[in-house]
Protein backbone atom coordinates (compact mmCIF):
# COMPACT_ATOMS: atom_id res chain seq x y z
CA UNK A 1 0.00 0.00 0.00
CA UNK A 2 1.62 3.26 -1.09
CA UNK A 3 2.08 6.29 1.85
CA UNK A 4 2.47 3.71 4.92
CA UNK A 5 5.92 2.72 5.99
CA UNK A 6 7.39 -0.24 5.58
CA UNK A 7 6.65 -2.13 8.71
CA UNK A 8 3.03 -0.91 8.72
CA UNK A 9 2.59 -2.52 5.06
CA UNK A 10 3.98 -5.69 6.21
CA UNK A 11 1.78 -6.14 8.80
CA UNK A 12 -1.03 -4.76 6.53
CA UNK A 13 0.27 -7.65 3.03
CA UNK A 14 -0.36 -10.34 6.32
CA UNK A 15 -3.91 -9.30 7.00
CA UNK A 16 -5.16 -8.28 3.89
CA UNK A 17 -4.70 -12.23 2.88
CA UNK A 18 -6.57 -13.62 5.62
CA UNK A 19 -10.43 -14.30 5.04
CA UNK A 20 -13.39 -11.79 5.30
CA UNK A 21 -10.39 -8.59 6.05
CA UNK A 22 -10.87 -5.87 3.94
CA UNK A 23 -8.15 -3.06 2.54
CA UNK A 24 -9.72 -1.01 5.84
CA UNK A 25 -9.93 -3.84 8.07
CA UNK A 26 -5.99 -4.69 7.31
CA UNK A 27 -4.88 -1.00 7.78
CA UNK A 28 -6.53 -0.94 11.28
CA UNK A 29 -5.27 -4.21 12.33
CA UNK A 30 -1.56 -3.27 11.42
CA UNK A 31 -2.19 0.20 13.44
CA UNK A 32 -3.74 -1.29 16.60
CA UNK A 33 -1.45 -4.32 16.24
CA UNK A 34 1.57 -1.67 16.79
CA UNK A 35 -0.11 0.41 19.38
CA UNK A 36 -0.08 -3.24 20.96
CA UNK A 37 2.45 -3.96 24.14
CA UNK A 38 5.32 -5.94 22.72
CA UNK A 39 4.19 -8.96 24.67
CA UNK A 40 0.81 -8.87 23.41
CA UNK A 41 2.16 -9.13 20.29
CA UNK A 42 4.49 -11.95 21.16
CA UNK A 43 1.56 -13.51 22.30
CA UNK A 44 -0.68 -13.67 19.73
CA UNK A 45 1.95 -14.72 17.14
CA UNK A 46 3.16 -18.02 19.32
CA UNK A 47 -0.70 -18.62 19.55
CA UNK A 48 -0.99 -18.87 15.73
CA UNK A 49 2.19 -20.97 15.51
CA UNK A 50 1.83 -23.22 18.41
CA UNK A 51 -2.01 -23.64 17.99
CA UNK A 52 -1.18 -24.54 13.92
CA UNK A 53 1.45 -27.50 15.22
CA UNK A 54 -0.62 -28.39 18.23
CA UNK A 55 -3.49 -29.39 15.66
CA UNK A 56 -4.19 -33.01 13.77
CA UNK A 57 -6.91 -35.01 11.96
CA UNK A 58 -8.94 -37.47 13.80
CA UNK A 59 -7.60 -41.17 12.87
CA UNK A 60 -11.34 -41.97 12.48
CA UNK A 61 -13.72 -39.02 10.99
CA UNK A 62 -10.91 -36.52 10.05
CA UNK A 63 -11.96 -33.88 11.96
CA UNK A 64 -9.55 -31.42 13.84
CA UNK A 65 -8.09 -32.43 17.17
CA UNK A 66 -5.96 -32.15 19.49
CA UNK A 67 -5.39 -35.66 20.23
CA UNK A 68 -5.24 -38.93 17.77
CA UNK A 69 -9.24 -39.65 18.31
CA UNK A 70 -11.34 -36.52 18.64
CA UNK A 71 -13.58 -35.90 21.22
CA UNK A 72 -16.60 -37.16 19.86
CA UNK A 73 -15.39 -40.33 18.28
CA UNK A 74 -13.94 -41.11 21.50
CA UNK A 75 -16.96 -40.46 22.83
CA UNK A 76 -18.81 -43.74 23.95
CA UNK A 77 -22.49 -42.13 24.49
CA UNK A 78 -22.70 -40.96 21.12
CA UNK A 79 -24.08 -43.29 18.56
CA UNK A 80 -21.39 -44.98 16.60
CA UNK A 81 -23.63 -46.32 14.21
CA UNK A 82 -24.75 -43.36 12.26
CA UNK A 83 -22.48 -41.34 10.85
CA UNK A 84 -22.89 -37.72 9.58
CA UNK A 85 -20.78 -36.74 6.30
CA UNK A 86 -19.74 -33.11 5.87
CA UNK A 87 -17.25 -31.36 4.09
CA UNK A 88 -15.01 -29.35 6.59
CA UNK A 89 -14.62 -29.16 10.47
CA UNK A 90 -16.39 -25.99 10.43
CA UNK A 91 -19.51 -27.65 9.25
CA UNK A 92 -19.12 -30.53 11.75
CA UNK A 93 -18.59 -27.99 14.28
CA UNK A 94 -22.26 -26.21 12.48
CA UNK A 95 -23.77 -28.99 13.32
CA UNK A 96 -22.66 -29.80 16.84
CA UNK A 97 -23.97 -26.05 17.93
CA UNK A 98 -27.71 -27.17 16.54
CA UNK A 99 -27.38 -29.70 19.39
CA UNK A 100 -29.20 -31.85 17.26
CA UNK A 101 -27.30 -34.95 16.69
CA UNK A 102 -25.62 -37.58 18.75
CA UNK A 103 -24.14 -39.68 16.08
CA UNK A 104 -20.48 -39.29 15.11
CA UNK A 105 -19.55 -37.81 11.96
CA UNK A 106 -16.67 -38.35 8.84
CA UNK A 107 -15.20 -34.89 7.54
CA UNK A 108 -14.32 -35.31 3.58
CA UNK A 109 -12.56 -32.38 4.01
CA UNK A 110 -13.21 -31.01 0.57
CA UNK A 111 -16.02 -31.80 -2.27
CA UNK A 112 -15.59 -32.92 -5.97
CA UNK A 113 -14.93 -30.12 -7.91
CA UNK A 114 -14.32 -31.26 -11.21
CA UNK A 115 -13.52 -27.53 -12.44
CA UNK A 116 -10.89 -27.46 -9.50
CA UNK A 117 -9.54 -30.99 -10.64
CA UNK A 118 -10.70 -32.46 -7.12
CA UNK A 119 -11.69 -36.12 -7.84
CA UNK A 120 -12.98 -38.92 -5.26
CA UNK A 121 -9.55 -39.41 -4.64
CA UNK A 122 -8.54 -35.57 -2.83
CA UNK A 123 -11.36 -36.42 -0.50
CA UNK A 124 -11.90 -38.92 2.27
CA UNK A 125 -13.94 -41.29 0.80
CA UNK A 126 -12.03 -43.82 0.73
CA UNK A 127 -11.82 -44.05 4.40
CA UNK A 128 -15.35 -43.58 4.67
CA UNK A 129 -16.07 -46.75 3.12
CA UNK A 130 -13.39 -48.64 5.50
CA UNK A 131 -15.30 -47.32 8.21
CA UNK A 132 -17.97 -49.21 6.92
CA UNK A 133 -16.23 -52.25 6.61
CA UNK A 134 -14.74 -51.83 10.01
CA UNK A 135 -17.45 -50.57 12.46
CA UNK A 136 -21.27 -51.38 12.35
CA UNK A 137 -22.82 -48.54 10.49
CA UNK A 138 -26.58 -48.32 10.23
CA UNK A 139 -27.37 -44.87 8.63
CA UNK A 140 -24.75 -42.43 6.47
CA UNK A 141 -26.34 -38.81 6.87
CA UNK A 142 -25.14 -36.91 3.70
CA UNK A 143 -24.67 -33.21 5.11
CA UNK A 144 -22.46 -31.46 2.17
CA UNK A 145 -23.30 -28.07 1.26
CA UNK A 146 -26.58 -27.58 -1.06
CA UNK A 147 -24.11 -25.78 -3.84
CA UNK A 148 -23.47 -27.53 -6.66
CA UNK A 149 -20.70 -29.17 -5.59
CA UNK A 150 -21.84 -30.44 -2.30
CA UNK A 151 -24.94 -31.63 -3.98
CA UNK A 152 -22.58 -33.48 -7.05
CA UNK A 153 -20.75 -34.60 -3.76
CA UNK A 154 -24.28 -36.28 -2.06
CA UNK A 155 -24.87 -37.39 -5.18
CA UNK A 156 -21.65 -39.47 -6.18
CA UNK A 157 -21.64 -40.66 -2.65
CA UNK A 158 -25.33 -41.89 -2.37
CA UNK A 159 -24.62 -43.77 -5.69
CA UNK A 160 -21.25 -45.30 -4.38
CA UNK A 161 -23.03 -46.27 -0.82
CA UNK A 162 -25.60 -48.47 -2.98
CA UNK A 163 -24.21 -51.73 -2.40
CA UNK A 164 -23.77 -51.36 0.85
CA UNK A 165 -26.01 -52.66 3.53
CA UNK A 166 -26.68 -49.02 5.12
CA UNK A 167 -29.90 -46.40 5.30
CA UNK A 168 -28.36 -43.34 2.74
CA UNK A 169 -30.30 -40.15 3.76
CA UNK A 170 -29.42 -36.32 2.55
CA UNK A 171 -30.55 -33.14 4.80
CA UNK A 172 -33.48 -31.34 4.39
CA UNK A 173 -33.23 -28.42 1.95
CA UNK A 174 -36.14 -25.66 2.42
CA UNK A 175 -37.02 -22.74 3.32
CA UNK A 176 -34.69 -21.72 6.13
CA UNK A 177 -36.19 -21.02 9.48
CA UNK A 178 -37.42 -17.63 10.08
CA UNK A 179 -37.13 -17.12 6.75
CA UNK A 180 -39.95 -15.15 4.63
CA UNK A 181 -41.16 -17.11 0.87
CA UNK A 182 -40.50 -13.16 -0.22
CA UNK A 183 -36.82 -13.45 0.09
CA UNK A 184 -36.15 -17.11 -0.61
CA UNK A 185 -34.76 -17.63 -3.88
CA UNK A 186 -36.62 -20.19 -6.84
CA UNK A 187 -34.64 -23.37 -6.11
CA UNK A 188 -34.47 -22.75 -2.43
CA UNK A 189 -38.83 -22.70 -2.58
CA UNK A 190 -38.84 -25.47 -5.69
CA UNK A 191 -37.01 -28.20 -3.32
CA UNK A 192 -38.99 -26.86 -0.25
CA UNK A 193 -42.38 -27.25 -2.27
CA UNK A 194 -40.80 -31.19 -3.51
CA UNK A 195 -40.04 -32.06 -0.06
CA UNK A 196 -42.95 -31.13 1.99
CA UNK A 197 -43.95 -33.24 4.42
CA UNK A 198 -47.50 -34.09 5.67
CA UNK A 199 -48.57 -32.64 9.08
CA UNK A 200 -49.82 -35.46 11.14
CA UNK A 201 -53.82 -34.82 11.76
CA UNK B 1 -16.08 -20.82 23.40
CA UNK B 2 -17.38 -23.95 24.11
CA UNK B 3 -17.44 -26.84 22.03
CA UNK B 4 -14.04 -26.51 20.00
CA UNK B 5 -10.89 -28.12 20.68
CA UNK B 6 -8.50 -26.04 22.50
CA UNK B 7 -5.69 -25.15 19.66
CA UNK B 8 -8.47 -23.69 17.77
CA UNK B 9 -9.80 -22.04 21.07
CA UNK B 10 -6.76 -20.06 21.43
CA UNK B 11 -6.23 -18.74 18.04
CA UNK B 12 -10.20 -17.25 18.16
CA UNK B 13 -9.83 -15.57 21.67
CA UNK B 14 -6.62 -14.09 20.46
CA UNK B 15 -8.39 -12.69 17.49
CA UNK B 16 -11.05 -12.16 19.32
CA UNK B 17 -9.40 -8.74 21.05
CA UNK B 18 -8.51 -7.33 17.71
CA UNK B 19 -10.72 -4.71 16.69
CA UNK B 20 -13.79 -5.08 14.29
CA UNK B 21 -13.19 -8.89 14.63
CA UNK B 22 -16.18 -10.55 16.19
CA UNK B 23 -17.22 -13.82 17.19
CA UNK B 24 -17.92 -15.27 13.61
CA UNK B 25 -14.83 -13.52 11.76
CA UNK B 26 -12.49 -14.60 14.87
CA UNK B 27 -13.44 -18.16 14.08
CA UNK B 28 -13.16 -18.30 10.75
CA UNK B 29 -9.60 -16.89 11.04
CA UNK B 30 -8.91 -19.43 13.28
CA UNK B 31 -10.14 -22.11 11.17
CA UNK B 32 -8.12 -20.45 7.99
CA UNK B 33 -5.07 -20.38 10.42
CA UNK B 34 -4.97 -24.08 10.80
CA UNK B 35 -5.79 -24.60 7.04
CA UNK B 36 -2.66 -22.61 6.17
CA UNK B 37 1.05 -24.53 5.33
CA UNK B 38 3.32 -23.57 8.49
CA UNK B 39 5.35 -21.79 6.69
CA UNK B 40 2.69 -18.96 5.98
CA UNK B 41 1.62 -18.97 10.12
CA UNK B 42 5.38 -18.55 10.80
CA UNK B 43 5.68 -15.67 7.99
CA UNK B 44 2.45 -14.51 9.33
CA UNK B 45 4.00 -14.66 13.16
CA UNK B 46 7.08 -12.96 12.49
CA UNK B 47 6.12 -10.42 10.41
CA UNK B 48 3.92 -9.11 13.31
CA UNK B 49 6.58 -9.26 15.66
CA UNK B 50 9.49 -7.73 13.91
CA UNK B 51 7.23 -4.64 12.54
CA UNK B 52 6.37 -4.17 16.40
CA UNK B 53 9.93 -4.15 16.84
CA UNK B 54 10.70 -1.95 13.80
CA UNK B 55 8.28 0.65 14.22
CA UNK B 56 9.64 3.62 16.43
CA UNK B 57 7.74 7.47 16.57
CA UNK B 58 9.37 9.81 14.80
CA UNK B 59 11.64 12.64 17.16
CA UNK B 60 9.95 15.68 15.30
CA UNK B 61 6.66 14.95 14.64
CA UNK B 62 5.84 11.56 16.56
CA UNK B 63 4.28 9.77 13.66
CA UNK B 64 5.13 6.24 13.16
CA UNK B 65 8.31 5.92 11.11
CA UNK B 66 11.05 3.03 11.16
CA UNK B 67 13.63 5.88 11.15
CA UNK B 68 14.10 8.46 13.55
CA UNK B 69 12.44 11.50 12.00
CA UNK B 70 10.07 10.43 9.88
CA UNK B 71 10.12 10.30 5.61
CA UNK B 72 7.42 13.43 5.64
CA UNK B 73 9.67 15.43 8.25
CA UNK B 74 13.01 14.78 6.46
CA UNK B 75 11.38 15.49 3.17
CA UNK B 76 12.97 19.05 2.57
CA UNK B 77 10.43 19.78 -0.13
CA UNK B 78 7.55 19.87 2.46
CA UNK B 79 6.38 23.66 3.76
CA UNK B 80 7.92 23.25 7.52
CA UNK B 81 6.30 25.89 8.25
CA UNK B 82 2.74 25.32 8.47
CA UNK B 83 2.05 22.26 10.84
CA UNK B 84 -1.19 19.65 10.80
CA UNK B 85 -2.38 18.89 14.27
CA UNK B 86 -3.99 15.20 14.66
CA UNK B 87 -4.67 12.97 17.04
CA UNK B 88 -3.50 9.66 15.97
CA UNK B 89 -0.50 8.31 12.85
CA UNK B 90 -3.73 7.11 10.91
CA UNK B 91 -5.23 10.62 11.04
CA UNK B 92 -1.53 11.56 9.40
CA UNK B 93 -1.78 9.10 7.11
CA UNK B 94 -6.10 10.05 6.10
CA UNK B 95 -4.08 13.70 5.52
CA UNK B 96 -2.10 12.03 3.34
CA UNK B 97 -4.43 10.34 0.85
CA UNK B 98 -6.59 13.32 0.00
CA UNK B 99 -3.61 14.83 -1.55
CA UNK B 100 -4.08 18.15 -0.41
CA UNK B 101 -1.64 19.10 2.13
CA UNK B 102 1.81 20.37 1.73
CA UNK B 103 3.42 21.13 5.02
CA UNK B 104 3.86 18.77 7.99
CA UNK B 105 2.30 17.49 11.29
CA UNK B 106 1.79 17.08 14.97
CA UNK B 107 1.01 14.26 16.60
CA UNK B 108 -0.41 14.29 19.09
CA UNK B 109 -1.09 10.77 20.35
CA UNK B 110 -3.98 11.30 21.89
CA UNK B 111 -7.48 13.94 23.04
CA UNK B 112 -7.96 15.26 26.13
CA UNK B 113 -10.44 12.77 27.70
CA UNK B 114 -10.92 14.11 31.43
CA UNK B 115 -13.46 11.06 31.66
CA UNK B 116 -10.82 8.71 30.85
CA UNK B 117 -8.09 10.49 32.80
CA UNK B 118 -5.87 12.06 29.61
CA UNK B 119 -4.59 15.71 30.19
CA UNK B 120 -2.49 17.68 28.44
CA UNK B 121 0.37 15.90 29.77
CA UNK B 122 -0.53 12.58 28.84
CA UNK B 123 -0.30 14.11 24.87
CA UNK B 124 2.47 15.39 22.90
CA UNK B 125 1.03 18.91 23.82
CA UNK B 126 5.04 20.27 25.61
CA UNK B 127 6.61 18.83 22.33
CA UNK B 128 4.31 20.99 20.38
CA UNK B 129 5.22 24.11 22.32
CA UNK B 130 8.73 22.83 21.84
CA UNK B 131 8.76 22.78 18.08
CA UNK B 132 7.01 26.49 17.43
CA UNK B 133 10.61 27.43 19.51
CA UNK B 134 12.84 25.80 17.42
CA UNK B 135 11.81 26.48 14.56
CA UNK B 136 10.04 29.53 12.51
CA UNK B 137 6.50 27.94 12.30
CA UNK B 138 3.44 30.33 10.72
CA UNK B 139 0.73 28.26 10.99
CA UNK B 140 -0.56 25.62 12.91
CA UNK B 141 -3.98 23.62 11.45
CA UNK B 142 -6.22 22.30 14.18
CA UNK B 143 -7.09 18.61 12.53
CA UNK B 144 -8.59 16.56 16.05
CA UNK B 145 -11.46 14.74 15.28
CA UNK B 146 -14.87 16.54 14.73
CA UNK B 147 -16.28 14.57 18.03
CA UNK B 148 -16.61 15.60 21.76
CA UNK B 149 -12.65 14.87 22.97
CA UNK B 150 -11.15 16.54 19.16
CA UNK B 151 -13.12 19.91 19.66
CA UNK B 152 -11.93 19.91 23.56
CA UNK B 153 -8.43 19.23 22.09
CA UNK B 154 -8.51 22.11 19.72
CA UNK B 155 -9.80 24.37 21.57
CA UNK B 156 -7.31 24.04 24.11
CA UNK B 157 -4.55 24.26 22.15
CA UNK B 158 -5.79 27.48 20.41
CA UNK B 159 -5.85 28.81 23.98
CA UNK B 160 -2.88 27.71 24.38
CA UNK B 161 -1.21 28.80 21.45
CA UNK B 162 -2.63 32.32 21.80
CA UNK B 163 0.36 33.71 23.10
CA UNK B 164 2.45 32.51 20.07
CA UNK B 165 3.06 34.58 16.74
CA UNK B 166 1.15 31.93 15.02
CA UNK B 167 -1.76 31.69 12.63
CA UNK B 168 -4.05 29.34 14.05
CA UNK B 169 -6.36 27.55 12.07
CA UNK B 170 -9.48 24.35 12.19
CA UNK B 171 -10.18 22.43 10.13
CA UNK B 172 -13.71 22.83 8.24
CA UNK B 173 -16.45 21.11 9.41
CA UNK B 174 -19.03 21.09 7.36
CA UNK B 175 -21.71 18.38 4.88
CA UNK B 176 -19.46 15.80 3.66
CA UNK B 177 -18.97 15.88 -0.37
CA UNK B 178 -21.56 13.57 -1.94
CA UNK B 179 -23.32 13.95 1.59
CA UNK B 180 -27.12 14.13 1.33
CA UNK B 181 -29.03 17.16 3.51
CA UNK B 182 -31.43 14.32 4.39
CA UNK B 183 -29.16 12.36 6.23
CA UNK B 184 -26.96 14.70 7.87
CA UNK B 185 -27.02 15.05 11.33
CA UNK B 186 -28.55 18.24 12.84
CA UNK B 187 -24.93 19.45 14.41
CA UNK B 188 -23.15 18.56 11.24
CA UNK B 189 -26.12 20.99 9.49
CA UNK B 190 -25.69 23.83 11.73
CA UNK B 191 -22.29 23.71 11.54
CA UNK B 192 -22.31 23.99 7.75
CA UNK B 193 -24.81 27.04 7.89
CA UNK B 194 -22.61 28.83 10.37
CA UNK B 195 -19.36 28.08 8.06
CA UNK B 196 -21.02 28.97 4.97
CA UNK B 197 -18.66 30.71 2.24
CA UNK B 198 -19.23 33.34 -0.06
CA UNK B 199 -19.10 32.55 -3.12
CA UNK B 200 -16.97 34.36 -5.60
CA UNK B 201 -18.87 36.33 -8.07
Amino acid sequence: MAGIIKPLNSIYDQFRRLPGVGNKSALRLAYHIIDMPEEDVRRLAETLLQAKKDVRFCQECFNLTDHDVCEICADAKRDHSTICVVEQPRDAMAMERSHGYAGVYHVLRGCLSPLDGIGPEDIRVKELLLRLEKTQVQEIILATNSNVEGEATAAYLAQLLRPYPVIVSRIARGLPMGGDLEYADEITLAKALENRTRIAE
